[in-house]
């Protein structure tokens, strides 16, 4: 029995709720959430980064996308909660569940700190049908929680502009101007990323992404930052306070958004604002829906940090090599394990300057358990690794001069036919990709069939999108842009020159084994013709890949060219910088095919 | 001077408007309009199929998109009327226009008879931000418009089942079951193509679509039909009331919207809805904004038709061959204009059982004529057709057994490589889309790309969609799919078994030539594995493709069998039904390459 899921129920009785939702998020509804705010790991078990929960009298459920589906029924197992499988990933489709099973006339209920407002707005207008009612303002959970952490207090620190690009007032001015463009006179920030990129400041507050919990208003005079001061150390307070930042603290945003004069307009996220931060905002300020101008700014990197980027490729790529050759040369006869490999990797990383740790929790997957895509070895799970079979290896790290995503597949013995077919068919995604030409105005979702194309070819497929943005110095997965067709980044934003954006189709064979191989590609120009400007990508990562799977007889010529070109420039930076003894070995994984 | 654009000026100064707007469609709200609406023609000289107008006191405007940049620069001189050039086709981009041009607090007025309620929501999305205030009863032209047509009274006729494939029966039946499963107690048909589809009726309201011209309301016990009654005969009038449709006056529709009991619920579709029908509708009645379902239902073609498509692409095949045939060996020895060559196929097509007509306005472009996409030759523009030169030809015919779209472009001479370059890159995209494997659950603009890579690679590309979804003996551009982003078709459609969509790649060179080859092509089932279930497509249009053209250096293996295989299917087919010297002709033009 869940005691808490029990707990929750009594409150809905005694409050006449009849269904109340949980999401998986906080109040700056992002991806990254502190653990303060983890109620649906606390409630349910589940660990995953995707979630809504409904509980009902009678039901609770638990709706997750495909990622998580195996991950999911394992965690649920004892919990009271039924996993709902979603259709569409990243979809509220909960909704339409509570439309089809509530009777007329009931009453849903849901904390609205952590409610977006635009989801919020689909219920309403789902719910209006069935004269379903919303209670917006019920937290069930806080006086239940005995043992909850704390909100995060991690000191803030400077992101410095030789690594930014550009100072904080050269961005503030860059994001007055568009306000001005969009007839905006306050731009309400959210989300985490938003503010650090702005403000170069960077935090502790979340695992993985060096977030510093806060909001901001930005005026065009004036910047309100609303955070735990206790988390802003004297000189930086000084230099923020010098650029014309005034700190409040965090619990104020809705007071001062209370505020806000009447006939001012106000750019909000409808995606990342909170239905509590909207009602606080007084009804005679217009209000602009828009993703926020941040988000889009960041997501075309500058010449600096394009710079810096290539640098923290190669320090990458170093860790990578040193690690796959310490792996060849030690599987069978050290004790490694999924775990202690990851370590390892890790350890390889710290040594490179600059990095100061893991981008995400790394997925090494060896055998079946690199078909789960999002898997993450725990001690229960972990398993030795052999000298036979196949490893995937999905990782990243956080230099101070950008954030990497990585994956490669290995065979650590002799690959089968069938393996050796899977991986090149996936492989030929990869490749494919980032090949691709296009007019300047296309979206990710036109492109992303060349990732797919070879596969779907044979019938073959794989559940989850092909390429997320990736901050700098921030989230490992950090829109506006995506290569898919899901609703994870915004379907109507074009590649632009200076996003950077993974590369990942794979293919997975459920209990046996998984293929993915993951780069990095910078989009940057390629022509100018009478039909416009065309554009390309440039692949960044900088990391072998195992020709020992390869069958070269189902790659084309181009494709053969892009594989061994790339090998030429993977060995020519990295062997540089390599002893010897990996040089040697590197030159023989870099061969042409 | 427009004394029509003066006229309505005057009439915007005594009623206070400070701009007024005036789409290019009628009271259903589709692309095929009779002349009775045909406002932006009356008024600006215009002819296009995509417009809209914007009046003021100073500023006269006409947006429409690229397909029509060239003509309407030539239709537009001396009207009074600016061309504004869409940057995306599809989108109502004079609303933005109005908000940066407007002061704050002035008065916008549009006939809410012809302004579709999607539209008007965003309008006054737009609108309340700059407080601009919107009037949508004002007709401005029915008094000074003085020859105006009548409203078109043609008369409709029965389609028979043995085309139809189902009776109308079967299809309210299946409609109903629709409804209930969305819980909606009323259906409002507004598009004619839908009611023509649902009650196996055509007319003749319209040039090149049968349609007729109706509104419908569908209960789950009633079905009331609007129209003008001249225009229902006798014997069909009987049979559609003994199916249980009464036929009330066209004008009544609003009066009955107006009628629906309280807490009833409606499907209304806001793109195809006029606001004036909207606002007739009872505020107590629920809306469920939707696609209109005979739109989904019709769009996947039933068994019967498929068997009938089949058969009249043999027809319109054998049609397309001996023009083409008559072409080569007439030209440069009889006098051939675009317009005559026009008039020829559609003799050739007209001796063809069950067609009736074309299916739009041929497209006959020679030379420079080939690079305008919507080109229509008139006496003025009309050139003769020499023994030498590129000429291009997008044509189709309404058959009782479905409705066709056709384009080939020959060389009338010999090409020069460029050219050759041109069109085999252009029919690469044809032959790679018509090849396109993918799971079920695709939309069409994730596989568009297949037919502009290798247009892309080059730094080309071309300016219009690649796929629009085919009516059956109906419209022949009919959604809800499209392979393509514009706004034309609806992006979340899903392409499915029994769709119907063009294929039709091009490349333009202004001032040259034009090229494009297309095809339809029907989705049909490829085959299920663990990964789902997938799809491919079947090339049904039957013609050959001008090899002479092809660079074959520049094609795949994969191109080049799929062509050869084309080739070899087309003659099989067509010549059991030609005469010796045509069969002897079409064996040469349809050799492997």
């Amino acid at each position: 029995m869940n005691r808490n899921l029990g707990s929750i129920r009594k409150q809905m009785k005694n409050n006449g709720i009849d269904a109340y939702i949980i999401p998986v998020t906080d109040p700056h509804l992002g991806e990254y959430v502190p653990d303060h705010w983890r109620i649906v790991r606390w409630l349910t078990g589940f660990t995953g980064s995707a979630a809504n929960v409904v509980i009902t009298e009678s039901f609770a459920g638990l709706w997750t996308d495909s990622r998580y589906f195996i991950q999911a029924e394992n965690q649920l197992k004892g919990s009271g909660f039924e996993l709902m499988k979603l259709k569409i990933p990243h979809t509220p489709e909960y909704i339409d569940w509570l439309v089809a099973n509530l009777e007329k006339g009931s009453r849903v209920a849901a904390d609205d700190r952590i409610m977006p407002l635009g989801i919020v707005q689909m219920i309403e207008k789902a719910f209006t049908r069935k004269k379903i009612n919303l209670d917006l303002e019920h937290d069930l959970v806080s006086d239940i929680w005995k043992d909850r952490e704390f909100m995060p207090i991690a000191k803030a620190f400077e992101h410095p502009v030789r690594y930014a690009g550009k100072s904080r007032k050269e961005k503030i001015a860059a994001l007055r101007e568009r306000m001005q463009s969009l007839g905006a006179d306050y731009h309400l920030l959210t989300s985490l990323d938003d503010i650090a990129w702005l403000l170069n400041i960077r935090g502790g507050d979340v695992k993985f992404s060096p977030l510093f919990t806060s909001f901001s208003i930005i005026g065009q005079e004036q910047i309100l930052l609303f955070s735990n001061r206790v988390k802003i150390p004297g000189g930086l307070k000084e230099k923020l306070e010098a650029d014309g930042v005034t700190i409040l603290p965090y619990e104020q945003v809705n007071t001062e958004l209370g505020k806000l004069e009447s006939g001012k307009s106000i750019i909000i996220t409808p995606g990342t604002t909170s239905a509590a931060l909207f009602k606080s905002i007084p009804g005679t300020v217009d209000i602009i829906e828009e993703i926020s101008i941040p988000t889009r700014m960041k997501a075309v990197k500058n010449d600096v940090e394009i710079e810096n980027i290539r640098q923290v490729m190669i320090k990458d790529g170093l860790a990578l090599t040193r690690f796959f050759h310490w792996l060849e040369h030690s599987v069978g006869k050290t004790k490694i394990t999924e775990i202690s490999a990851a370590d390892k990797l890790l350890e390889f990383r710290m040594q490179q300057d600059d990095c100061i740790g893991p981008s995400f929790a790394t997925i090494a997957g060896y055998k079946e358990h690199g078909a789960l895509p999002h898997y993450c070895a725990t001690p229960e799970t972990d398993v030795e690794l052999k000298p036979e079979g196949i490893f995937l290896l999905d990782s990243g790290g956080q230099y101070y001069g950008g954030t990497t995503d990585v994956t490669r597949t290995v065979c650590l013995g002799k690959p089968t036919e069938q393996q050796k077919t899977d991986f090149t068919l996936a492989l030929k995604g990869t490749i494919n990709l980032a090949m691709a030409k296009f007019p300047l105005g296309t979206k990710g979702y036109q492109i992303e069939i060349l990732a797919r194309k070879a596969l779907w070819e044979q019938g073959m497929n794989y559940g989850h999108g092909t390429g997320h943005g990736v901050g700098y110095f921030l989230n490992v997965h950090e829109g506006p842009q995506t290569i898919g067709t899901g609703a994870s980044g915004d379907l109507k934003t074009i590649i632009e020159p200076g996003m950077l954006t993974a590369d990942e189709p794979a293919i997975y064979r459920e209990g046996e084994y998984g293929f993915r191989t993951e780069n990095l590609i910078l989009c940057v120009e390629d022509k100018e013709t009478e039909y416009g400007k065309f554009l390309k990508f440039e692949t960044v990562t900088l990391c072998y890949i195992d020709t020992s799977l390869i069958s070269k007889e189902l790659m084309t010529e181009s494709e053969i060219k892009w594989l061994n070109d790339y090998h030429e420039l993977v060995y020519n930076i990295l062997s540089q910088l390599l002893p010897d003894e990996i040089k040697e070995w590197l030159k023989g994984k870099t061969q042409p095919i």
